[in-house]
């Protein structure tokens, strides 16, 4: 208890005194009540860190807001691939109901993003035993001639694998990368490099000659679904039909291949790429009574892809944030900091609503003193990693602690801050990972059968309850936590 | 150990002395090696039934012949509804695969069957939150007109419930029974209620006006898979159109249902009935040494219906009891009687196959000492049920002994013996149930997910031991467990 506390009068005193020992030193034997912290008020008269943070953690897991607000996103809006008309439903849904949730500043900020849409996708095994097989279009893809695409079928496990066969043993073939993403994991580890023939597969096998590519989903399910998601064709290369497979078809065009005989397939999709649209990101605060002008972000996607409603990718996230932002608007006091919601538009297919946000709001990037993004399902937070420099490690144990109730765990200082942060840490923006359990993410991710019903409701409260925490102390205590690390040099 | 030979003894004394009690009594008392019981003797000079059942056993659970079987049917055929193209290469696959394993008597029986072929299914809410949902047309349904029919919803729970309502309640909307089937049970119970609006909904509601009618999906998978089935039309009833909704879409639907404004949908399905096909009961057999006209058969259904590739159903069942059978056919000896397999046409889309066996058979049914139909996907057997007099209980309790290690406990005397040997039970074919979990069963059944993936291997090989355990047994054992009991009045 009040460890917060602790944390802040050791910051105090660091002035003073080489925090490096001091800080440990008063860590364990500092346990004075908050009221009696002259540099830390209470939040209210009768209150403390600690009294509101269990408040807002009981309310969080006893209420069944974010819930509410996910089976009202899938039922009322459901898919909602940026640009479409899914999309704008998003918007005017989370413009409504940031507004009736009681968030001020309301606002819609405009973002050009790409529309594509698919049509229709068809998969078939032609010889030597001809069945049907589920795909599904990867997010981008050129469409085939309206008859299909009809040739034979060279298999690789890689990009690497492809890059060692010759020209001749790929070219009029469709390419099949059979790498795939079993097993599951707890972080999503894999997903990297399973996805890297998604994105990257066209644009490596067109050059040997390929007609198209096939790819086993990036799915940790043997349910018949495809996996989609965004790829990219570079500038000069010859742009040739992409689809995934979902991981029983993979399994069934792989056993038809090791038959070695030659297996034929023909592959159509109708697709179409359409003029770029507006869409918008969708912001809401809740005020700080102190230093308004000092951000706490929570962040979301509002765009899905097109296949599910986009319950866990990013319904729930988008619903944890608005449900933590609201039950710390729900307060006696508002805390020092505004906590401000942005419901990011296309993360997708190219995050161009994180590129916007981070140039409209380019002069108040040192007044954002955090932010964290919850972009990974609906699944526990089971680790906090904190984005500082390696100077407030013991600040942001101390914040850490405050989710240890909840069966958290501090996980360091390496953050990632999710996809629509990333633009921040060029701006040494602190970025916050509350990191959820992805076990069963990569199950249902990308594919129809992303619903409302995935959604395990206690898990989902209990990530409400987390991410309150996390924005109210970061929004509350007096002191902030500095600027996040030297950014790296840029990937890509 | 030996307890067969007890029972066998029991039984030859049982004609001097009452058996009611002396069976009880030999059977704690009489533990003889089985070659000193002079009515029974051994398989050959060396071995005895309890041997052979081991070796069987052993066999059976190292093995995986029952898998590649499965592996080869869903990839070299896939879906085989019957009449389809499908279909037929499922009886050559059928007559070829038992010719290679070494069967006698490989040979096809004609069979009638329907042939109905779906084209097109697509279902979309249109009001008041747009969407589009999964649908499946149920087998045999009409199709709507091209451009669909576009009318409101009204729900029911149940056939019960929609007689409840008045004519001008129904009249031009669509009925979507929201009954479902939640949650999985072991012994599949459920799903002869779930199934109820599947076969009769368009059957009761038409009669009302309804236009069209959709049913929750009768499975207990939350995937997004609508599951398909058979349905009927009687005479004099106007044939309206009927579709499955996978559950998420059913909760979907249920949800805009919830908000008391009209939910209109659109319902398109492009079906299409065509002229009769013959298929083939398709029939091979391990010849009896003794008593060759006797007949001791294995049933399974070559057919499935068109979405999956027939994996679990019935993909697993052929398999089972061809290993099953081809495993006895390996032994130094075969038994007296004859076992026989029968792949049977049509069983999804009504028993056709099994009634034409009924009928081709039935100047030997008196021959047909028993039987038991694989049916009900690949998990573990558990239960073993043997349809026969009363009086023959304590000898099928001795042969269910020799289930034991492999979990089976015995069930008692009511047996259902599987869909195809229904037909068998007015002839009083006993018919024994070796009853396979079927905990997630529905999760796969009828749906596009029904694949090769879903088979656990071991599972499947217990089964194999178990078949071809009891198979063994009735084969060899010198008296038979007489005949069924009286069959019931007809249902229906």
């Amino acid at each position: 208890m009040l460890r917060m506390a602790e944390a802040f009068a050791s910051k105090v005193l660091s002035n003073i005194f080489s925090r490096s020992t001091f800080a440990w030193v008063l860590g364990v034997t500092l346990l004075v009540p908050l009221s009696t912290v002259g540099e830390e008020p209470a939040v209210d008269a009768s209150d403390s860190l600690q009294q509101t943070v269990d408040r807002l953690q009981k309310l969080a897991l006893e209420g069944s807001g974010a819930l509410e607000l996910v089976r009202s996103l899938t039922t009322e809006v459901g898919p909602r691939l940026a640009g479409s008309p899914g999309d704008k439903a998003a918007v005017a849904w989370a413009e409504a109901k940031l507004n009736h949730l009681g968030f001020a500043y309301v606002r819609k900020e405009a973002v050009q993003v790409p529309h594509w849409r698919r049509i229709r996708e068809e998969g078939e095994i032609l010889t030597p035993f001809p069945q049907t097989v589920v795909v599904a279009a990867l997010g981008g893809s050129v469409a085939t001639p309206p008859q299909g695409i009809q040739a034979e079928v060279v298999k690789v496990a890689s990009l690497e694998a492809l890059e060692e066969l010759d020209a001749k043993q790929v070219a009029g073939k469709i390419v099949f990368f059979d790498g795939g993403m079993m097993p599951r994991a707890q972080d999503g580890s894999g997903y990297r490099i399973a996805v890297a023939p998604r994105g990257m597969g066209a644009a490596r096998a067109a050059p040997k000659g390929a007609l198209a590519v096939l790819i086993r989903s990036a799915g940790t399910s043997n349910n018949r679904f495809a996996h989609t998601g965004g790829m990219r064709y570079p500038e000069g290369v010859k742009r040739i039909p992409a689809a995934s497979l979902s991981n029983p078809d993979a399994d069934l065009l792989s056993d038809q291949l090791s038959r070695e005989v030659p297996v034929r397939f023909r592959l159509t999709l109708e697709t179409e790429e359409l003029p770029e649209e507006t869409s918008y990101n969708v912001i809401g605060e809740i005020r700080g009574r102190e230093k308004p002008s000092e951000i706490v972000l929570l962040g979301a996607h509002l765009d899905s892809w097109d296949l599910g409603t986009g319950a866990i990718d990013d319904g729930s996230g988008c619903a944890i944030v608005m449900e933590a932002a609201r039950l710390i608007g729900q307060l006696p006091q508002a805390p020092r900091r505004t906590v401000r919601v942005v419901l990011f538009a296309n993360e997708e297919f190219g995050l161009s609503g994180a590129r916007a946000y981070a140039a409209a709001h380019e002069a108040e990037m040192e007044l954002h003193k955090g932010g964290a993004e919850a972009d990974f399902g609906a699944g526990r937070v089971w680790n906090f990693r904190a984005g500082v420099e390696p100077n407030r490690l013991e600040d942001a144990k101390a914040l850490a602690r405050y989710l240890e109730p909840l069966g958290i765990k501090f996980g360091g200082l390496e953050a990632f801050g999710g996809a629509d942060l990333s633009p921040l840490g060029e701006f040494r923006v602190p970025r916050f990972d509350l990191t959820q359990d992805g076990t069963t993410y990569f199950d249902y991710h990308h594919t129809d059968n992303d619903t409302f019903d995935k959604i395990v409701p206690a898990d989902l409260a209990q990530n409400v309850a987390a991410y309150a925490t996390w924005a109210y102390l970061m929004a509350e205590m007096e002191m902030d936590l500095g600027r996040g690390p030297e950014p790296l040099p840029r990937r890509r």
